[in-house]
């Protein structure tokens, strides 16, 4: 497939240094301010990662050149924006109306206007997928879709890695949170505001995503539930210990309800993962529960479900 | 899909059973001694499983009959058997042979002739699926595919819910392997004759056909090297719990090695789950670790994976 990347962070970056290895080639590659587009060829990507550590830039055209340009699939990796989704959604209906893929890295679209985005989808001779959206390197949605999400009764589990990073820190030295989390700062597990993660955000946008998926659409996050971590004390992770329990941000899934906040777990238990992993488990109609943990963010660990998700596409007309 | 269904054991009845549920329809089942054939129409599975309540028999066919049956998905359910690993074999060879698909859930043919069944595939209309053949209900063949077996540096895991609850039991109790023994087989969790289980054959055999399914073939239970849990003292599992370890049956697959044995793991630690639980490691090139873990065995639990995997076939001409 040939690929047009838009959005050139770490995960953008990823799957243009990774494309090659899954048989696929990048066309075009954006930046926020910039754009290189390969002209009926294959893009020397190696040479635009350097121009844009030199000079800021992946090239010299508008950003829009990487939508005009003539791919197959549409990489949409830009930052997760919430309320109208842009300049993601647009991509994405700019990507269909022209009867092109889209591989979502970006949660915006599909968290807060999925059903626009399934509408687009319909009218189009291409298709939407975005696997690096829940979970990093997780194949969750591609086991919902295997077991079909009717199967599937239930789902919840840990979906930030900065926020179960911090818990398990502070379980594991008796630290508090401001002291763990500006340790996590300096490592780059946390950003410098790191409210959209501590506060459950991310989390709760990975679970209206899931709980689109799971109930054919209809929620957006102003449906979530979400409380976060940044007013545990540091006693409550003892507390919890005594009693062979331990606190994690859990995000859930059930009916129509979508939730996310600190939860009393078994401490050695399936769910409390350690550090930045993320683990989601399936309540299924047949086959009992399914557990399935991973790295859940880093660039080449969701350019791996981007490019997965890509090899799934079928080809177009 | 059309179905026919061979082998009537616990994992053939319920595929026959769920198989409306998921959007398709038997038109054939068979047991060792006959079998019930639909004319041009969907059989009436519930009567044809109360048929074999009452009379020992699905119907008055011979097993045959089921073979010759207007399916478009063969499900071969028959008991797993090692070597030339028919009667499984043959059904698959002749299934393909009609230009129609085959998933499978007998473990023998994948395993012992893997390279065979592929060729034969290879010149055929139809493909051959066999996700229940590892792990039950757990998703790693999908897991795998969507990667890219490339992708996918080696493999490990609890592969035999039978071994498992032992040892988990012997774990726990303090007690010694001949005592849960006998326990698990009141349970019906072990076979009157474990050696299957316990000697490590079966955990061995779903290794066989990961390393197949990972290096493209070459594999079988010759090839791999053995041990079991059989001699595994009580005091064994004291000692490791003084350290913080446990014992598990862990199967590996990495490069052209293929091993099953008992092996001392962190007792809280991911591969350490307990009962008749299975879970499956995959060490990936940029993924980091992925872990899927779940009900390794049951006949819903095993009939979901057939199932999903009927849901994955493409439309036969």
């Amino acid at each position: 497939m040939r690929l047009s990347v838009v959005g050139a962070g770490a995960v953008g970056r990823s799957v243009a240094e990774l494309a090659n290895e899954y048989g696929h080639e990048v066309v075009a590659l954006a930046d926020s301010r910039s754009a290189a587009v390969a002209d009926g060829d294959a893009l020397d990507v190696a040479a635009v990662l350097s121009a844009k550590r030199e000079t800021g830039r992946v090239g010299d055209l508008a950003p829009e050149a990487a939508l005009d340009a003539d791919y197959d699939v549409l990489v949409e990796a830009t930052p997760t924006t919430l309320g109208d989704a842009e300049p993601g959604y647009g991509h994405v209906v700019e990507a269909l109306a022209r009867d092109r893929h889209v591989v979502l890295a970006n949660k915006g679209p599909v968290a807060e206007r999925y059903d626009e985005v399934r509408a687009h989808e319909r009218e189009s001779a291409g298709s939407v997928r975005f696997e690096a959206t829940v979970g990093g390197a997780i194949p969750i949605l591609s086991t919902i879709a295997d077991l079909g999400p009717g199967q599937v009764t239930a789902a919840r589990g840990v979906l930030n890695g900065t926020a179960n990073f911090i818990l398990t820190r502070m379980a594991a030295e008796g630290l508090d949170y401001e002291h763990v989390l500006a340790e996590a700062q300096d490592l780059g597990v946390a950003e410098a505001d790191p409210s959209f993660d501590v506060e459950g955000t991310d989390a709760a946008l990975k679970c209206v995503i899931l709980a689109n998926v799971l109930g054919d659409g209809g929620h957006t996050l102003d449906d979530a539930e979400v409380s976060g971590i940044s007013d545990i004390p540091g006693e409550a992770l003892d507390l919890a210990a005594e009693d062979g329990r331990t606190i994690r941000l859990i995000g859930e899934v059930a009916g129509d309800r979508v939730r996310v906040g600190p939860r009393l777990i078994p401490e050695h238990g399936t769910l409390a993962v350690s550090g930045t992993r993320n683990i989601v488990q399936l309540e299924t109609n047949h086959a009992g529960r399914l557990n399935v943990s991973g790295r859940g963010a880093g660039g080449p660990e969701t350019a791996t479900a981007v490019l997965s998700d890509v090899g799934r596409l079928p080809p177009l007309e």
